[in-house]
């Protein structure tokens, strides 16, 4: 840790996953009583909370606002239906952003439908290519987060900041930018150089940590301090990088979805306070 | 796969772990039944054989040839004695391996002993600096085997074919190069690149696969046509480079583990004609 000060308290942002037993309503409900200002919610949840125009209405009652809705991505598929389905599904998940007055749609790229990486991550640039007026046009922003490499066979073949900077450089679009996620790009020796490039178009930073050894590669995610992701730095690198907005906590793990979600807050924001 | 033709059968190399249940000797016996002409032993085994001497010529008498010594490496630690232990275990490894008649000793660079990755990366460095003296003199080469990125917590800092090259260009010596393991670097969409920009200084090539979903970060490995790894094309690339040398089938698996040792040897020779 280096000798900056905390962030923000009013910085930190549920993602919703973290709770991930709980409903939107629920979720909403804990935050507001925790003090906690900003909710990322999942489409799945939003679905079960009667669809968008009722989630927002959830938010909103709890006195919340939303910092993105997670996710939109998973362009590749082995036919161009496939594929146009998709595209479809992006719309509506913009669609339902922009309900929830959410700035930013969270992108997780998806996996080749066969073994030719090449292929499908031209298919991850023309899918987004193909949203951008539309996100546009309602105010969303498209964020393209890239996934830790071990996820490169069955989530998403974009696995490095390079490679999500590259993609933003060839749509060169505003309503397009990178979501950084220290769990996804804290052991890249690129990492920082990557933020520093990224900047002014850092629409999301995600927190967690990398817990050794890994209990699960889904699953497995800790706690902010219970690992070895060094956070302050990638946190005040990102801000250097010009991102000042929320600080998402998003970590799945089984321990922390079985836990009471009251304690689950406390120790976010006192890990927080210390480790982020 | 591409239309390019299987590889020379006479390149087939055994890694030893994928047998780890047989002593040096059996694994050496069961690749001369089956014809395989090349084995890669590992120190613990070969300590286990009553040291290098006695593992020689337990190779020897096989009539096989040893492609590598299984491994170096392990550099960063908390204290300067505890680094200093670490280089004179490597001057061991270098001499079994000449003892072995083994023109490589694999390098797993290790991990760092606290948060810091950018200072073990540092001491990655000097310590294969401070080897390359001793290994020049004993003509082991010192291959740096970057490790997949899951692995950048607990095995190595080094995590990427790029750095192992910016590596071997910063110790510009003709005895250190770069070890390729598609289980490491196939999901890397620079790895054609830099498998390119590594003409020449390809000390190794492993061979295995990707299995979706991953059975487990260690002990998952996959037979060579099992996963998704593009294999043909990644051992074309490796050819072009330059590399001309034995191909090691390196599995870490349990099941391969509990497997007789004559049905394991012949799956891996079907599938290094069919798939890599």
């Amino acid at each position: 840790m280096t000798g900056d000060a905390a962030p923000a308290p009013e910085r930190l942002s549920l993602n919703q996953i973290t709770l991930n037993r709980l409903s939107l309503s629920q979720a909403s409900e804990a935050c507001a009583r925790a003090g906690i200002g900003w909710i990322a919610p999942w489409r799945d949840k939003v679905a079960d909370a009667g669809g968008a125009q009722a989630a927002a209405k959830i938010v909103r009652d709890a006195g919340l606002r939303v910092s993105s809705v997670c996710r939109g991505g998973f362009f590749p598929a082995a036919t161009a239906e496939e594929r146009r389905a998709r595209i479809e599904d992006n719309r509506r998940a913009i669609d339902e952003a922009a309900a929830l007055g959410a700035p930013l749609l969270v992108l997780v790229s998806g996996a080749a439908p066969d073994r030719d990486l090449t292929a499908a991550r031209e298919m991850v640039a023309d899918g987004i290519a193909e949203l951008v007026p539309y996100a546009s046009q309602r105010g969303v922003h498209l964020g393209i987060e890239p996934l830790h490499p071990m996820f490169a066979a069955d989530r998403s073949v974009i696995n490095t900041l390079a490679q999500a900077n590259d993609l933003a450089d060839r749509l060169a679009s505003p309503s397009v930018g990178v979501v950084v996620d220290v769990y996804h790009v804290w052991w890249d020796p690129q990492v920082e150089a990557e933020i520093a490039r990224a900047a002014g178009r850092i629409l999301g930073f995600h927190v967690s940590d990398w817990i050794v050894p890994l209990p699960d590669v889904l699953l497995g995610r800790g706690l902010m301090g219970d690992g070895v992701i060094e956070l302050r730095r990638l946190r005040t690198a990102v801000e250097r990088a010009g991102h000042g907005g929320p600080i998402e906590v998003e970590i799945l793990n089984q321990h922390i979805w079985d836990s009471p979600a009251r304690e689950v807050l406390g120790a976010i924001q006192a890990r927080y306070r210390e480790c982020v």
